[in-house]
């Protein structure tokens, strides 16, 4: 079975558990601007209006330009592909006056950007489109349905991430090898840039920021591409990389120490550091379960970081892993504005997490790990190895 | 000037001739959902909700999270860049709160896909937003404004556009050199695809059908993938290809015929389906010029092939080319509910079109030749080499 084939399946026993009768994913000219839901069911871009239509009974409809069809029906993932020249409104409405849907789903959300796929320019033709037959006041968010989809990962979908985490994880070890004092960060990134190339694989986000390479007390913030500066002894250097297998992603952090001369340990201030950022880990994944939430999660990591004395880490501990490094809707976040309702949605089996705390060590930089976990009914399993000891560079 | 320097200021002066106050572009997590209008405002990806206002009385600013704030700074393209953590809703009212704008527009269109890129879900943030302001009632689509900032191309913007061309016709000059009977189309396509890789440049669209190529009389559609159908002789072959060069796009296409034993020329009716093509583009060129109609350029297209005895082809004449094949607003397009008001909107110089009428020789293939122009004062400007002639394959 095909991703499509297996996720249309998914998505009729979702419309089913959350009582919708009709899910309609609506979209034009997607090689511009693509809803983040069209992976999962279409193949390709797709290019004039097109309506992919689920009902709860189990019909999988697509409506579709003349010159997409022949692509969606080779992806044999619905019972019918309709195509047409003029326009899709009048095959549409055809459609929804046969089933009559008493709820019909579309892509929008206030809180969660990953089942916000439609445009508000789609939305008003929609909307015109369902007032025409007297069914503009059905209209209801899709977000519970796209957010299950993308969430409940399969195996095939665990997979293809597994494999994505081995090769961020043999990157790491060969860079580490690779490091020495003087090098800058932007040469330290370009060695692993390299390899990824070598291994035919691609990069879980903005090359610009995939790797980000941090060295030392001053460092640019997160999100920042690697800079000019050099590393040296006495630096905390930190990494944040992850690369695509299959179209899944892996994104992952790991810190390093550059020993000084006569050093054979980080000083106590580095280690302190260290293992405050793996009891916070570890506080918070004791927690990670079907039904907890976020938010109590987030808060487990963040107590540790502060009761151990440091400034609390100004994002969110975690986020879901998938297509895209940040996926999914549910969040190990706290309750600040910009995260809005998502560190409030429980966690379910099958969901995929980074934690990654973080603390500043003053003189040295920055300490923070990035482990991914599965949640599983006994609690939340380890996908990528964790990173336990703080890796010492010699020079 | 930065492109995006140069586009802001644009801007400016477009909200100004438009007469609206102010313009917001409303994004988040645009690596997974991105507005089309972004690249001329940002230098690569936004994470968390950020708002990119200008203002006809010039002011830009841009309010974003922290760590996004500090590339946008190095941008030099804002006046202020304003970094917050937990939420944008404060800085962004507070700006409001001063400018006091009687007109607010948003990237929202039914018409144009390119001038909707903010999402319904994001929409609804923001009329909440401002309703708290009670400026909720002063929300307009930014259609105008983002359609002349993307048409109306600077000479950065063809210059760049001309290096595509050249790239693309020096490419089919030597696919056609290659070509011989019993290649299949997917052989053909690989090629081309191999001096794409070797030239180190990128495809103008989806890299499985770019390029399309067509070979003889039962030819899948436009927009399908190059299939294991063999070249023979007597057959009518086409291909669709287009590359990118510093992100903007080339879109063409070619016709060729392939000799059968004993003919020094195409046959009778594949001589005149290529000269009914060639003359329908002129037809339509002959028309355009600022203050023209796409609907009317359209028709005079359409016209020559219908007059000549062959079945009208499916599709518009034309559309714009920019950063994606597939750009712009206004269209040379017929007045079909799938192209909205496009067709209607007037031609303006600095916009470049493509011209691509398409027809079916029966037992032959389909010929089509698609070329690109610059409107000027004085009218259509070849781009790039018109296809002026068959060219003829020898086995």
């Amino acid at each position: 079975m095909s991703l499509i084939q297996e996720k249309l399946a998914q998505a009729v026993g979702l419309l089913k558990e959350f009582r919708i009768d009709c899910w309609i994913t609506f979209v034009r000219e997607t090689s511009m601007l693509t809803d983040p839901t069209l992976p999962f069911l279409a193949p390709s871009d797709l290019t004039w209006h097109s309506a992919l239509v689920v009902t709860a009974s189990g019909e999988r409809v697509a409506i579709v330009g003349k010159y997409d069809k022949q692509m969606l029906d080779e992806a044999k993932a619905y019972d019918e592909v309709i195509a047409y020249v003029e326009g899709f409104r009048k095959p549409l409405q055809e459609l929804l006056r046969r089933i009559k849907p008493a709820s019909i789903a579309l892509n929008y959300s206030t809180d969660s950007e990953i089942a916000d796929g439609l445009t508000h320019g789609m939305f008003l033709t929609m909307q015109e489109v369902l007032r025409e037959l007297g069914m503009h006041e059905r209209m209801v968010s899709a977000e519970p349905v796209i957010s299950a989809l993308r969430q409940r990962k399969t195996e095939t979908e665990l997979n293809a991430m597994r494999k994505a985490i081995a090769q961020t994880e043999e990157i790491f070890a060969l860079v580490a090898e690779h490091i020495r004092p003087g090098m800058t960060e932007a040469t330290i990134a370009d060695f692993m840039k390299r390899e990824v190339a070598r291994r035919g694989l691609t990069f879980a986000w903005n090359e610009a920021t995939c790797p980000a390479v941090f060295t030392g007390p001053d460092t640019a913030n997160a999100h920042y591409h690697p800079t000019e500066r050099r590393v040296e002894q006495g630096h905390i250097l930190n990494m944040d990389f992850g690369v695509k297998v299959d179209s899944y992603c892996s994104d992952l952090q790991r810190t390093f120490y550059v020993l000084r001369p006569g050093e054979t340990d980080a000083p106590v201030e580095v280690r302190k550091g260290f293992n405050t950022i793996t009891r916070s880990i570890e506080a918070a994944r004791a927690l990670m379960r079907p039904g907890a939430k976020g938010v109590d999660v987030d808060g487990a990591a963040r107590r540790v970081i502060v009761e151990a004395g440091y400034e609390e880490f100004p994002h969110g501990l975690g986020h879901q892993v998938g297509r895209f490094a940040h996926d999914g809707t549910a969040l190990l976040g706290p309750a600040w504005e910009k995260y809005g309702k998502k560190p409030f949605q429980v966690l379910e089996e099958g969901m995929v997490f980074t934690i990654e705390p973080r603390l500043t060590v003053p003189g040295y930089g920055v300490v923070t790990i990035e482990n991914m976990v599965v949640v599983r009914a006994s609690g939340a399993e380890y996908l990528s190895t964790p990173q336990t000891e703080l890796r010492l560079l010699r020079s």
